[in-house]
């Protein structure tokens, strides 16, 4: 940042409390998070451009300036210059910020790692062991040890059952942001990877029992459920996540999200297919596993 | 609406066309879309806060003028009035607009269609026929007679060729929320269900040459990129659309986009792949496709 820009930051700063001095800035990604330096105290600036109200669209149309971009057929785009008092910027300082608030605040870059079937098993599956992540809070579930009175749904079947249960996401209050997610009995199914068609049956009863369960309980038909399983998931046990349709749920993306309908007809035509096919997946930034991606040379 | 507030709009789109006069506005939601009248003429208006810029943000710090709302400890919020030029809303016009196009820019109630491959041909592709929706827009785009400056690169092949430019979602001025779309040269691919193994060549040439093409122009790597195709897509022309890894692109969603690295794969084991899978997309209430299915006692 040059010194006359760090200069005007400072005013800006100053304008609030003379004491502060605006050392530097750094941007994370796109979602308006800024870490800033107030003389020597660490802060956290939030920016949010919150939504357009429809009771200040008269007085926006009459106020605004208008500049033209492109004219195409029925289709032209401008810029809008709206009056400040109609386009505020929602600001929110968490100062002095630890350094546990700017992790919270910071999202971290993520990288899209293109994974073949021999990359799973010599980069991914390595990994996975020697992390030997514990899986103690899902089995806790499981044998009705920890959060048995969260339970919605249960098919206690050691081969094709499963538990569901509100994920922690959701608060419940309403169905439009509606999370459950239904854990597999069976153990050793780590992830996609591991599908074969075996566990077509335990991932049909999964599928049509999860269904009605929601039906039953909260009235949702099928048609508004997003029925899916992530990989890389964020836990190396069988579960599959149940979101409204319509809900932007964090991980419902393309890029990590697979439709249960579709897993189950892709081990249909091909009980290989999860076992050989190259599969995307985005990684964060400080992720173990893209520095294993990494060092192998595959990114 | 107000008669001062009607000719207070009708003001400010009268600077911009002066036969044009707004009779009545409509919001949808909170998600900046509105229906409005100039004159006889129904439009669409889109109105789009973009993200803060990191390269912006010395100027918008001294030059801003901040209102505290609420301090608790270490906690403050603020309203920040911003200068004109830092704070721009992009504003997209659809005029005169269809039924079909105010339709499409409201947001409605989705439902999820599960569409068997004769579900295609005895349903969804005789709609598509009836329909007729016309392309003329994206034959001006191909044909240079529109847009022929925001072409971002061309590979001009009549077969395997394509054109890169923007989409009208993004305004260009940062990469964070980049989305550009591909449009293929070649005619007649209407969507996912008709790509046969002989398209590989065109499907593999748009997705190398796209992201040669992003990392030349935007220094934009594939990892951070998402590559995908609309199911249902909004217009029955072959386009690809190339999104910003971590940017949540309206329409990424796993209920709506197929990678095209998936997709290139899929029709490689399996050249009818997307002519006899059972696919899933969601569809609006009022969408004349979901009438059909439901006519069809499908839904």
């Amino acid at each position: 940042m040059s010194e006359t820009a760090a200069k005007r930051e400072a005013n800006w700063v100053e304008s609030e409390n003379s004491s502060r001095k605006v050392k530097r800035a750094k941007a994370d990604e796109d979602n308006g998070h800024f870490k800033i330096m107030f003389a020597d105290k660490e802060a956290v600036v939030i920016l949010e451009k919150t939504p357009i109200r429809e009771d200040t669209l008269a007085d926006l149309f009459s106020g605004s300036v208008l500049k033209l971009e492109m004219k195409n057929d029925i289709y032209s785009t401008y810029r809008l210059q709206a009056p400040h008092h109609l386009n505020e910027i929602k600001t929110t300082v968490v100062c002095p910020a630890t350094e546990k608030h700017i992790k919270k605040y910071q999202r971290q870059e993520s990288f899209l790692v293109e994974e073949t079937g021999e990359d799973y098993e010599s980069i991914t599956l390595p990994y996975i062991q020697q992390q030997s992540f514990s899986l103690q809070w899902v089995y806790n579930i499981l044998e009705k040890n920890a959060e048995a009175d969260r339970i919605v749904f249960e098919d206690p079947d050691p081969k094709v059952g499963f538990v569901l249960l509100p994920d922690f996401k959701w608060d419940q209050k309403q169905v439009d942001d509606l999370y459950l997610i239904a854990i597999a009995h069976c153990r050793g199914i780590r992830s996609l990877r591991d599908l074969k068609s075996e566990h077509l049956p335990l991932l049909q009863n999964i599928f049509e029992k999860g269904k009605e369960a929601i039906m039953q309980r909260y009235n949702l038909p099928a048609s508004k459920l997003r029925v899916y399983l992530h990989y890389q998931p964020s836990y190396y046990h069988l579960h599959v996540h149940f979101t409204k349709l319509g809900y932007e749920a964090p991980g419902c993306g393309v890029e990590r999200a697979h439709l249960l309908a579709d897993v189950i007809q892709n081990l249909q035509s091909d009980f290989q297919y999860y076992k050989t096919r190259t599969l995307y997946f985005p990684l964060r930034a400080e992720d173990g596993l893209l520095s294993k991606f990494k060092e192998s040379g595959k990114l």
